[in-house]
């Protein structure tokens, strides 16, 4: 599981800060979360191939999260994609891009196909073999979804000294990674544990913003091995944290620290901060395993 | 009259290229032509007050000329904008605008004032006391504008020592610049031309992308100091110029002759070249006075 991100910084775009961007490399996927203003151009400064992203996931219709989307869906066109492009976004955008391709006389050569979203309870966007997407219902302005990317547990690991030795043949052996106990050669039933080893945990990773602090995120993010949530402001701006509904860094913190979470990845800084190291320091008061996103920065889980 | 170049390519934006936008600086007018995505980030890398800029000229809705100006928009209320913005663009943006703020549940702090276009004739558009925009009627394939804009002429210079000598009072020297005649002291009428200067010549700059090879553009630009026409194409792709509407840099030269105008500069170069030289070597086989436009260049005229 490979995090790159694109922009982390709140608000608008700026010489050297981008907006909300990130790109997520789970089981041979490549998921874009959220796409700022220049997001196109921050893909290919990162050289991520744009016919490998299939699917997008808006977490809300604020600028900073999503203007970027147009620039890229027209770009696509223009480089002859053909493979579908699949878009998870709050309902209104569809009817946005429609308009913005009206108005240019535009289409996709590609299927563009929108994954409106409206409900306030977690739900099941996206799901193959290997993994799986749910929304994360967040507390902000206007209606807004973070994303939990779940991987789903892999096959268990064959001890094959063990099975050999436990005289089982190797037609049995896929039944066994999926974890049954199997008759061996002389008839006598095995016990899988006895000749298979647990797979590796499965990762996770909840993307997490914009949101106020609020504890009922924490049931949906359980345990997740990285947590990205937003800390926009420092404590000595808490009081802002009501009006705009964002948190702070300790707010993030104490959230991870409750959902038990590995990793506490803090972004979405406002750019009134110099200092971002600051927010690492807050952070740390609460729960100690935290991090900060970066533009460039790439985090392997 | 200063001109800088924020974008001159066609397309996307790349990471060291940007789609169409520039800045005019006229009369202490800040006029902000094309607003390709990333004109914020490159108006704060040339150093443009945002405050200064109160009218922005769209020439159409295709994205590379305009999904930067949402973000722009956006990104002056975040900076507590209270200066009027006019608009000038296709019928269409308001919508798309008025659409997005919507959706973000979002508004302006100033006065957003569009000015939406339809006509298929010249018209003049914006007007003070020394300059005038008018609209030029493109050959593109949506309804496209250029931008014509007009210094008015000065008003005359009174030679000093000449009024002096002809024996007229200082309470006439306002009207010998506006032109007219006047009688001395002794009560004989003094010929205007004998004790004044022309006016510097007015300067006059001319907008024209995106557009195909159209002669009819020839007398909406006669004889301006400055020309930016589009040059998408060198001449061994001319038969691309058919269907997508552009123009090869030999046809640009061949309009800039036509009309007489000072000097033809080229832009919204097609990423496909890497050698932009051999763009002014072919314009120049038609029309001397070629210069090439390039991100952050400024021309003064």
């Amino acid at each position: 599981m490979k995090l790159t991100i694109l922009g982390c910084h709140s608000a608008t775009p700026r010489i050297n800060t981008n907006p909300t961007s990130q790109v997520l490399e789970i089981n041979n996927h490549i998921f874009l979360i959220d796409c700022g203003e220049g997001t196109q151009v921050e893909l290919r400064r990162n050289k991520v191939k744009f016919n490998r992203i299939k699917h997008i996931f808006i977490s809300h219709l604020h600028g900073d999260h999503y203007f970027g989307l147009i620039g890229l869906i027209s770009t696509f066109r223009l480089l002859t994609r053909e493979t579908e492009l699949h878009i998870y976004a709050p309902k209104g955008l569809k009817e946005l891009v429609t308009l913005q391709m009206k108005l240019a006389n535009s289409w996709t050569n590609y299927q563009l196909i929108f994954h409106e979203l409206t409900s306030h309870e977690p739900e099941l966007i996206f799901e193959d073999e290997k993994v799986a997407v749910y929304t994360i219902p967040l507390d902000h302005r206007i209606y807004t979804n973070g994303f939990l990317f779940k991987e789903k547990p892999g096959l268990r690991k064959l001890d094959m000294n063990a099975a050999i030795e436990a005289d089982i043949d190797m037609a049995y052996f896929n039944k066994l990674k999926q974890g049954f106990d199997v008759e061996n050669n002389k008839g006598k039933l095995v016990k899988n544990e006895t000749v298979t080893k647990d797979p590796p945990e499965p990762r996770s990773y909840a993307f997490c913003s914009d949101t106020a602090y609020n504890e009922k995120l924490v049931n949906n993010i359980l345990g997740v091995t990285a947590l990205y949530h937003e800390a926009t402001f420092l404590e000595k701006h808490e009081k802002l944290t009501i009006p705009t509904k964002h948190s702070t860094a300790k707010q993030a913190a104490s959230i991870a620290k409750q959902a038990n979470v590995g990793t506490l990845i803090l972004g979405h800084f406002s750019t009134r901060y110099d200092n971002l190291d600051l927010f690492k320091e807050e952070a740390q008061t609460v729960f100690k395993h935290v991090e900060l996103a970066k533009d460039g920065k790439v985090f392997s889980f």
